[in-house]
């Protein structure tokens, strides 16, 4: 059992929580037998929910009364307190009776009561919210996602590094390209904290990555560069403007290809290819934001996802476990 | 001749200039009687260029010796002087021979010879790079993109109402809805800028727009919000992000459909239908950024448009001077 990778899970987050939850870690299970499931929760209802679908050696069960609202500004939502079932996940991980934490609900709530729970690592100013984008090559990270609404040159530094590092744990055999994003390419664009950083990162030598300078939001998906560092305001804003744009073009796609006979049976035709275009671009794969800077990692996956969407963020937390990357993040700081 | 609207040309800028100018021109002249271009470039290659296409009376050519090159920094463009084709288009507004000016060349450089020759109309604090964008249910104005790194809540106040004035200027019935860029649609939400501006459009009465409150990048595109407000450096990201998004998603759509022989032959079966989706994107539909806030407008086409998106420029340009944007700035700043 010790070689397990121990994920503690609050059941009782997100839309549709906990029957998504428990599929979600029923489906995990399938394909990955190294993890343990320490899930917080209902305990009848949750039980039911199992239904005997799972090996009782992967899972256990702790009942919880309480639970965070996704209505709960992030205060209230701490102030429900030590009995909450997400209090309760980060409380085992700080209690290291698990290796990470994750959470589909309240994602305000679930930064207070990671920082009120778990310390920070050395060095490090700021945690910050980082999530995996699709590019044209793969993936990328990106960070940070809302956080943090204003940043020093010393925590984009810092968010290189944990970016590198999250990088590394999730594809080990990469050296990834860091890079700022900002709103030129030359030296002299953006505001004095960008440009500073740019300094620092241009003179430092890293092991653990290669900077590669600026990046316009235009490049952001053209796969050359797998860490793209911001501040919390202008990363959140790149991130649900990707979501949006995605969206608006996929919608105009399907208004253009359903609108008349020959749209729709050329659609029939080509439904295998439809649907492969679909799996690449399913925000499923990329379901899961990890925050973090602190001792221990802790993932939100997103409240509106299904199970599907659920189990790959059990499989980030997996991966990044399994990669190692608090020690990857001590070692470069 | 003095019921035409005047548009000063700068014939130099932008790849494949002049040709592409001078065709945009020809084309724009077929459909719009109403417009008289002023013409600055070599008059020997643009003489050739426009090779009996057009009647006299639709325009006028002013020979101009110098150019800024696309590679200049915006000073050293500034630099080169009073005889290149974009200072003097810019001059020609100034001294009222024309009613707007326009420009495919260096941006940088055009915000400066515009800022050294136009005076900012009263009351206004900073100028402001303004796009049109395309969403679910039409066109919406965005500003800043990029012209003013950091803003003061006077800035985005002064922007809101540049950007009602260009958006009622440009779809004469509508009364806008303006919205503040943000990263969370609750009023805690953002740093202490936005919220101040927040408070202040909250409590503003305004005949010329409706204010909606804060939009995040994944509405951008719903077209709720007709006028989306933020700094430069927020906004530049955003639209960047954007187009990258865009680009994204049609190359994994195009990969999709081509890659083997069912997708060929289903997409040739449904070209109308791709034709049609593409053109709703055509990025030349939403050509032209427009800076406001002097006391004569300039239109910034994109260097790499072709002549049909340098048409849609200048119908661009028609429509602000038609729709009397200055005097509508004037009166409710």
């Amino acid at each position: 059992m010790s070689d397990f990778i121990k994920i503690a899970v609050d059941a009782m987050g997100g839309d549709g929580s906990p029957k998504k939850i428990i599929d979600g870690i029923i489906l995990n299970h399938k394909s990955n037998k190294k993890c343990f499931y320490k899930i917080f929760g209902d305990r009848d209802l949750i039980f039911n929910l199992i239904n005997n679908k799972m090996d009782k050696n992967f899972f256990e069960l702790v009942h919880t009364k309480e639970k965070i609202k996704s209505t709960d500004s992030p205060l209230e939502g701490a102030k429900r307190g030590k009995y909450t079932s997400m209090w309760m996940a980060v409380q085992s991980v700080k209690d290291r009776e698990a290796d990470i934490v994750i959470s589909a609900g309240n994602t305000g709530a679930l930064l207070v009561v990671s920082k009120l729970n778990l310390k920070m690592i050395d060095n490090i100013d700021k945690p910050a919210l980082s999530a995996l984008w699709p590019n044209k090559k793969g993936m990328s990270v990106v960070l940070d996602l809302g956080a943090n609404i204003e940043c020093s040159s010393k925590n984009l530094l810092d968010f290189s590094v944990m970016g590198a590092s999250l990088y590394t744990s999730l594809y080990p055999n990469e050296k990834p390209n860091v890079a700022l994003l900002n709103i030129g390419s030359e030296e002299l664009k953006g505001n004095e904290i960008i440009k500073e950083t740019f300094k620092i990162l241009n003179e430092k030598n890293s092991n653990n990555y290669n900077f590669s300078g600026y990046i316009e939001g235009n490049h952001l998906m053209d796969g050359d560069v797998n860490v793209i560092v911001s501040d919390g305001f202008t990363g959140n804003v790149a991130l649900k403007t990707a979501e949006g744009t995605a969206n608006f073009i996929t919608s105009e796609l399907k208004k253009t290809l359903s609108g008349n006979v020959i749209g729709k049976i050329s659609s029939l035709l080509n439904i295998s290819n439809i649907k492969k275009f679909k799996q690449r671009l399913d925000p499923r794969l990329y379901n899961g934001a990890i925050f973090i800077g602190l001792d221990s990692p802790v993932v939100k996956s997103h409240g509106g996802t299904d199970y599907i969407g659920f189990s790959n963020s059990l499989d980030v937390c997996y991966r990044i476990v399994n990669g190692s990357l608090i020690d990857k993040i001590k070692q470069n700081i």
